[in-house]
C-alpha cells in the first residue's frame, strides 16, 4: 500500500465526516421560523461547531503523523483503518448530544468517542515507533515520546469531562471546547515543544 | 502541512457540500406527483441551485486565492478550516431557505452566513498578506488590495439584502443572485482589473 | 485554474452523487422484511442502478473530454460548474422515479434532467471547440465532431422516451436503459469511430 | 482512461460509503436517552462496524488488484464500475440489517450483497488475466491465480452463513465477521502466500 494513497483515502474521509456534521442540525419549518426557534437550535450548532473543531484537530494531528511516516505495511493499514473507523463513528454522538446537552449519559459518550478516536491514534503511532523501518529516519526517540504526549494528554483531558459530567454537563462540555483549542490557539508552552518538531520537519524530503 | 494536501482537503468538503446541497429538496410522493405539486418545488430547487452557484464561486475564490500562497502555517491551516467551517454550514441556512421564500429571519439568516463566509476568506488573506514569506513573491500590494476588494463587495451587497429582508423577500434573494452572477459573468470592470492578476497569474511556476 | 485541480473537483462531485443514488432506497423495518417487500423494492432498486450506470457514462465522457482540453479559462470552469449542477440534481429526479414507476410527468421529468446534463455537456465543448487555444492540439476537426455527435445522440433518445412516457413509462425506461447499453456495450459501430479517437490520444502526452 | 484517475475516482467512492454507514444508525432522543437505549443500539452499530470493515477489506483488494494493472481500457472501466455499484449498494443491505440481527432474509441479503461484491471483483480481475497488455509483467501465472483464490475464498464462507441464516442467524454473523478478520488478524497461511506477492510488488516500479 502506497503512503500517498493512504493519505489521499484518509483525507476523504475526513473531508466527509467533517460535512456531514452540518446534516445533524434538524431544519425546522422556515414558514413558521422566528427568532424562538433560534434558542433550541443552540444544542445542534455548538455541537456542530465543537465537531467540526474537533474532526479538524484529528485531522492535522493525523497528517503531522503521517508525516513522519516513510512506509506503510499491513498492519499499520490497519490500524489507520482503526483511527478511521474511530471518526467515522463521531457523527452518531455528535448527533446525539445535538438533540440536548443536559442528559450526563450523552454527554459521557460524546467523551468516551474521543478517548477511544485518540487512543486509536496513539496505538498507531506506538506500532510506527516499535517499527523503525516504517517511520523517517529523523525521527528520534525525544519526538517519538513528545507525539505520545501530545495524543495521550487530551485522553485525560476528555475523561475528566466524562467523570464529572453526572455533576455538571456544563462543565464536561467546557473542557471538551477547552482541549481543543489548547492545540489552536497560540500556546507558548506547546510552541516551544513544537519547536523541535519542526526543526525535524524542515530536514525532511517532501 | 502541505499546501498541495490543504488543498486536496478543501476540494474534498467543497465537493461534497455542493452535491449534499441536492438533499435539501424533499422528494413528494412520485405516484401522485403532477403538475401541481412542481410549484412548491420551486423555493427548494431555486434555493439549490442559488446555493451551488454560491459554493461554486467559494470554490473557485478559494483556488485563486491558494494559488498566491507558498506556504501554509499552522494559524493559516487554522484560518482556512474557519473558512471551511463557514462553507459547511451553508447547507443549513439553504435548507431553511427552501422551505419558503416568505420568512425575512429565514432570508437574513442566508445572507448572514454568506457574510461570514466572505469574511473568514477575508481574514485568511489579511492574515496571509501581514506574513510575506507564506506569499509568491509575484503578489504586489496592488494586486493583494484588489483580492481584499473582491472579498469585501459581496458583502455588502449581503448586508444590503439582509436589511432589505423585512421589506421585501424577493428583492434580497434577487441581490444573492445578482452578486454572484456579477463574477461569473463577462464583465468589463472586474475583466480588466483582473487583468492584472492573471498577468502575475501566468508569472507563477504552477 | 489548473486543469488537474479541476478534474480532481469533478471527480469528487460524480463520487459523491454516484454514491448518494443509494440513499434513495428507503430503508423497511429488517424486523418485519419478507419476500413480500422485496417487489416494492424493485423501483428504488433499479432506478438506483439506472442512475449509477448513467452518472457513471456522464462520468466517462466528461474525462474523454477533459482529455483534449489543454487549459481552462474562466468560462469554461464556470460551464464545467454547469455540467455539474446538473449531474448533481440527478439525484432529485432519480430519487422521484424510485417511488414508482407508473406516473408519465414523474418518467418525464428523469429524461428531461438526463437532456439537460448531456445540453450543458455539449455547451462546454462547443465553447471548448470555438476557442484553439483551449484545445490539445491533435483534436481535428472531425473529431471535434464526433464527440458533438456522440453527446446529442442519447438527446434523441431521451426526447424520444419523454415524448413516450404519456403512452408507455415501460417504452420510456427501456429507452432510458438502452441509451446508456449502446456506450457499454461491445459496439462494432462505435468501436470503429472511437478507433479514430483513440488514435489521437495516443499521441497525447499524459 | 488514465489508471490514477480510475483510482482516485474509486478511492473517492470508497471513502463517501465507509462514512455513510454511520448515517444507518438512527440517532434517539438525546433527552430522554437512558442506560435501557443502548442494548437496542447494538444491532446498527454491530452492523456500521462490521460493514466498515467490510468495506475496508474491499478498499484494499482493489488496490492490491489495481496495483498490478498497467492500463485500463474500457471495459475494464465499467468492470471496475461494476465492483464500485456492488460497493455503492453495501449500505442498503447494511442499513436493513441493522434494524433487526433476527430476520433470516435480511442476514441472507447482506450476505448477497458480499457474495456479489467479490464476484464483481473476480470477473474484474480475470478480465485483466486474460488481457495481458493490460497486467505488470511481474504479475506470474501463479499470482494470478493467487489472488483468484483469495477473492473466491471469501464467497464461499458468505454462502455457508446464508444457508445457515434459516438455522441460526447468529452463526450467519459469526461467519460474516469472521471471514475479513481471516485477512486482517495476523495470518501464517495467508502471510507466507502473500509474501510471494510482496516480492513481486517490491519489483514494480510505484
Amino acid at each position: 500500500m502506497n503512503k500517498t494513497r493512504l493519505e489521499a483515502f484518509s483525507d476523504g474521509v475526513f473531508a466527509i465526516v467533517i460535512t456531514l456534521l452540518v446534516l445533524n442540525i434538524h431544519v425546522p419549518d422556515g414558514r413558521t421560523f422566528s427568532l424562538q426557534n433560534l434558542r433550541p437550535l443552540a444544542p445542534p450548532i455548538g455541537t456542530f461547531v465543537l465537531s467540526f473543531i474537533m474532526v479538524g484537530v484529528y485531522w492535522v494531528a493525523h497528517h503531522h503523523m503521517l508525516h513522519f511516516i516513510k512506509q506503510v505495511n499491513r498492519r499499520l493499514l490497519w490500524l489507520n483503518l482503526l483511527v478511521l473507523l474511530c471518526v467515522v463513528f463521531i457523527p452518531f454522538p455528535a448527533s446525539l448530544l445535538g438533540t440536548g446537552f443536559s442528559n450526563p449519559l450523552v454527554v459521557r459518550l460524546y467523551g468516551l468517542t474521543l478517548i477511544a478516536t485518540n487512543a486509536a491514534g496513539l496505538v498507531f503511532w506506538l506500532y510506527a515507533v516499535a517499527h523503525p523501518d516504517l517511520l523517517m529516519s529523523q525521527v528520534t526517540r525525544d519526538f517519538a515520546r513528545l507525539v505520545v504526549k501530545v495524543h495521550s494528554a487530551p485522553m485525560f483531558g476528555y475523561a475528566l469531562a466524562v467523570a464529572l459530567a453526572g455533576w455538571s454537563t456544563t462543565v464536561s462540555l467546557i473542557i471538551y471546547a477547552a482541549v481543543p483549542l489548547f492545540f489552536i490557539l497560540p500556546n507558548p508552552l506547546l510552541e516551544r515543544r513544537i519547536g523541535t518538531a519542526t526543526r525535524i520537519e524542515a530536514e525532511v524530503p517532501e
